[in-house]
This record gives C-alpha cells, structure tokens and sequence, in this order.
C-alpha cells in the first residue's frame, strides 16, 4: 500500500489487492474492517455494544445508510449525537472513519412495526428494498483495503466484545452467528431466549421442489407456515453442550450479524434486490457468493442477540 | 453533502443520496464522473485521447485495474510515467483523483493476443476473470458522491472530446456508443472502418431457444459462426445518413466504452463472472440493470474507435 502526493492535487494511490491480508490474526497483522449497518431506528443498546466491540477501533471503519423519511431523521439525529461523542471522546473508542448516508428511495411499507414488517405479502417488496440499501452503502463504502466487512442489523443489542477476531478466528469467506433474542417467560416470569433469524439454513429437496413449481420471479420465504420449506434450521441447531465453535455449512444467510472477507464482495457479491434462484437479500447473497466459489458457514452455538420490541 | 472533522480524527461525513443529481446538464450541475479502466496493455493513443476528452478534469476520478503478471507490470510503469506527467502539469488537464490497482487474481490465459483471446473456447473463464477484475475496481472506487460511471476499455483510441456530456445528454442509465476499428482496405489500399464490437445486441427468437436448450452453466457468446443467434447487432445498425442520436434499445451491451448512472451500480447491478441467464460480463450486466428496471440503450451512429494490433 503506497501513497504519494503529486503536486497539488489528491493523491494517486496505489494498492497491491495481493498485499491486502485477510488472515485468522486479523489484529496482529493490522487488517481493516468495515462495519455496515442499515438502521431504520437508532437503539442506544446498539451503540453501547458497538463501543464494547474490543477490535482496535482505529482499524475499524463505520457505514451507516438511513432512510429519507421521519423515523429515519429522528435516527439520524440520534447517531449523529453519540458518534460526536466518541469521536471527540477517549482516543482508544474513536473509529477511523464514518460515513452516514441517506437513501434516495422510499421504504414501500409506512410501518415499521414488527407485525407489520413480518407479514408475508410484504416480505418481496420489503427484502428488495433492504437489499437496495445494503448494496448502496457496500458499493459506496468498500475500499481496496478493506479486509473484512461486517454486517451489523441496528437492532443487534449484544454481541461477545470479541465478535470480529472470534469469527475471524474461523477463516470463512462468509460465517454468521446465530441470532436469537431476550425475553421473559410468561409462564415461569424468569428470563428466557428463543431463536429470532430464520434466515441462516441448509438446503431442503423440499424447497427445492417448491422453487423448481414456481414462476420465474417468485421467492421463498422461511419461517412462514404457508410454505414448509423443511430446511434445516442453525435456529434450532444450537447444542445444550455448547461447543462455540461448532461449524455448520450453509446456503442461505441471514444479515443480523455477518462476517464476509471483503473479496467476497470485490468479486461481485452483492444482495439481489430481483429474486435469484428464488431467494433474494441476505439469502441470495450467500447462492451468489457461492455461484463465486465462496461457502457460508455458520456457528449454531456462538450467539449474538436481537432486540425485544 | 457535509464534511465535518470531528476531534483529530478523520472525518465523519455525511451524504444524502438525494443531493447527488444525475441530470443531462452534468457539466452545469458539477457532477464527478469516474471513469474505470481495466488495462492488460498501456497504449498511448488511448491516453492521449484521455486528455483529450473536455469534460472539466478536476471533476474525472480516474480508476485503473492491471493483471500482476509481466504484461501488467510493464503496463503499470507505462501508466503511471503518464499520469505523473498530467497530475505535475498543467492544472486544467489533471484528475480530480487517481487510483491504480493491482489484481490479486491470475487471469486464465498466457497469451493476450487477439486470435488466442477471442477463440471460443476461452471466452467463459476470460470474460469471467475480466468480471471478477470489474467488479473488484468498481466495488472499491465508487463514491456515495459519484453521479456517472464511464467504462473505458485501455485499447480504445479514439473518440469524440465531448464524450461524457454527449452520452449523458441522453439521460438513459445505461447508454454504449457503437465501437467501431480503423483498418487498410487491402484492395483499395485507402482508410476503410469496421464493426468491432459485437456485445451490444437486442435479443432473438433463437437466442432465447438456444439458451432454453442449454445446461444451467453455458452461456451464449456473439459473433461466433458455430453458435449463430440471430440476435440484432449494432455494430450493423449504423445508417449512411448519420443521425448521431439515434437510440435503440440494447439487451446485451459492451464495454469498451459505457456510460452508466453511478445509481445503477448502487442498486447492485455488477459484471456476473458465473453465468447470468446465460450471460456473463457486460452482457450479463446489462441483464442485471435491467432486473433492476434500468434500460440499456446504444447509439448507432455515434461512434468511438478500438486500437488495430
Ligand atoms: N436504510 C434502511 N434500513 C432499514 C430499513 N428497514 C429496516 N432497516 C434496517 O435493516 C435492518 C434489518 O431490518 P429489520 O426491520 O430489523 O428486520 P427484521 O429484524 O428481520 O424484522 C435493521 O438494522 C433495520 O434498522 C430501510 O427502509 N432503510
Ligand atoms: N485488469 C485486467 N484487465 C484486462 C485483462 N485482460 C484484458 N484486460 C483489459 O480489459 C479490456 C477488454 O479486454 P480486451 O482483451 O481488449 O477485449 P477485446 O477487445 O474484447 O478482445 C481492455 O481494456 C484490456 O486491456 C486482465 O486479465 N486483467
Ligand atoms: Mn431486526
Ligand atoms: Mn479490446
């Protein structure tokens, strides 16, 4: 990586794509890694666990896109208000570099509403503009010395401090935690957890039976009753034994939390806003990664937690 | 777009989307273009034409992507002897800013030659590594800020200076000139032009019925006796009366020069390296846009000019 300044100009920068290391000691040997996170609301348990993330933050680089609409302006504000104060706080929290953008399309739903959000009819229209606003932040933020770009939904409230180097540790193209969420159990009024992403699974011939019947530019969805898709879920692959570093292959992923080396995406991976093989966003993003010869991995027993509306 | 420095750390800066215009007045409305260059072979004559192009300078982000094998090597060097020359003199002929890259991927074939270059054989895996050489330099130079994306090819010598505001006057999210090769008519002995890109094509009846014939992995190539597909070219749709703006709309487009709305990138619509409803590269991009509601479009009778080996 060489950089020079011609005259009084920018600079000419020069980047060996083969000196960019993408190793399993990420924070020996330096590695930078974007953190990308779509954010329709602002969570305060979101940021403070960002803060406690203990990769060096001056190797960590942030991007953020909002919606243009009110929910998105109050999220903004919101943002815009803790960064200030880390980046003007304590040297070793501030990050190297942040960039914030707004979408130039609406969201097609008004609410935002977890009900509102799940319901099947919506789910196309809704992935599909989730995965316009993913790839508009990843295009506009990947740089030819990023090493690894992690995924991060704004909802995601707790993650292990050690997130990066621990999946990192893995040496996957694509590797993703399992996703699950707090609550307290009506019954027995303790507190419980219970699987939130049905996004992350393994194939079925029964999807595949559904997909091959349906028209060209239809999807599957999991987690739906309507469409028993029998893929095996990593929601419910999690051991009682607890083997962290249980590996599970995958073919379809979720977003919640994500690890991907950044060639990945440089190749050309990218979430399909148009239904490709059937599946779109986060899910179509693991078929084209593997179309590219990448495969998803994922860690049943290694969890990270959503929020509880 | 806000630029603030907060602390002593880089910037935070913050962009909405909607303040990037794209309009037919890019000039006018101080829109920054960034022209992407993938290059096996330095060629003067296409610099020269570079410096040539009217466009303001201090506008054109300039992006380079070159093989690292012997050929890329003495490609670099050729480069970057120019780009000192420019970026030291005359303020009004230098870029805005430079970056040159290096793949960290071999490409398939030994030989750049054009006879061992376009067998058909070696189309699939050729056309896939340029794809993957695309994808990583434009994943890794486009900008939130970017209005228009200019794909030039490092062998094209010769085109109008008013390139940029000519195509984008059309205001079309993708818009391809027709490529065209200067030659000696052997039997005449004079100038003579000719087709020489055969990638921008609207599609056919036995185009469409060769692919529904074909494994999920081939693709359908052009200009190729063995595979005749019928499809519509316009290498061959230029007229003798010369309407310079004339459109027709493209299924398949080339590369060798295409201007692109930076929009259309955002959305996700990159080079597919594995086959894409049977296409791959900028064939395969054009499919994509269009996936994505963007239509291509080609000027006949507006032409730009390939280097003869
Ligand atoms: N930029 C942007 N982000 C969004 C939009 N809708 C949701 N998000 C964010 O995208 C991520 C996933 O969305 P979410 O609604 O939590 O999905 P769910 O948890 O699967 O229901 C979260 O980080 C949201 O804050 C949107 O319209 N635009
Ligand atoms: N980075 C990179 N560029 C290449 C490679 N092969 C060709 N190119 C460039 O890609 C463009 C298209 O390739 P070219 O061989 O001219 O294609 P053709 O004119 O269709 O035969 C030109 O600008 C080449 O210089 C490669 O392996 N790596
Ligand atoms: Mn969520
Ligand atoms: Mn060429």
């Amino acid at each position: 990586l060489k950089s020079s300044l011609i005259g009084d100009r920018p600079p000419v920068r020069r980047f060996n794509l083969n000196n960019v290391t993408i190793t399993t000691d990420p924070i020996g040997n330096q590695e930078a890694v974007l953190i990308l996170t779509p954010m329709a609301r602002f969570y305060q348990e979101y940021w403070d666990n960002l803060m406690k993330i203990n990769y060096p933050h001056d190797l960590i680089s942030l991007g953020f896109i909002l919606p243009k609409n009110k929910e998105g302006n109050a999220a903004t504000i919101a943002l815009q208000a803790q960064i200030t104060k880390t980046q003007k706080g304590a040297a070793k929290h501030r990050f190297r570099s942040i960039v914030i953008e707004r979408q130039d399309f609406d969201p097609p739903l008004m609410s935002q509403d977890e009900g509102e959000r799940h319901k099947m009819e919506n789910q196309k229209a809704r992935r599909a503009s989730m995965s316009r606003a993913r790839n508009s932040l990843l295009f506009t933020t990947l740089g030819p010395d990023t090493s690894w770009v992690l995924w991060l939904d704004s909802d995601i409230v707790e993650t292990p401090p050690t997130l990066i180097q621990d999946l990192a540790a893995h040496d996957k193209a694509l590797i993703v935690p399992n996703c699950f969420q707090r609550y307290i159990d009506s019954e027995t009024g303790k507190p419980a957890e219970r699987p939130y992403d049905f996004n992350s699974w393994q194939d079925s011939p029964t999807a595949q039976e559904i997909a091959a019947k349906m028209g060209p530019d239809d999807i599957l969805l999991e987690g739906y009753s309507e469409m028993a898709t029998y893929r095996a879920l990593m929601a419910y692959m999690g051991e009682k034994e607890n083997d962290a570093g249980l590996e599970v292959d995958l073919d379809g992923v979720g977003g919640t939390a994500l690890l991907v080396k950044a060639d990945v995406h440089r190749d050309g991976a990218m979430f399909p806003p148009f239904p490709f093989y059937h599946l779109i966003e986060t899910e179509g993003f693991a078929k084209m990664a593997k179309r590219l010869g990448w495969q998803a991995v994922g860690l049943p027993n290694y969890k990270v937690y959503h929020y509880n509306e």
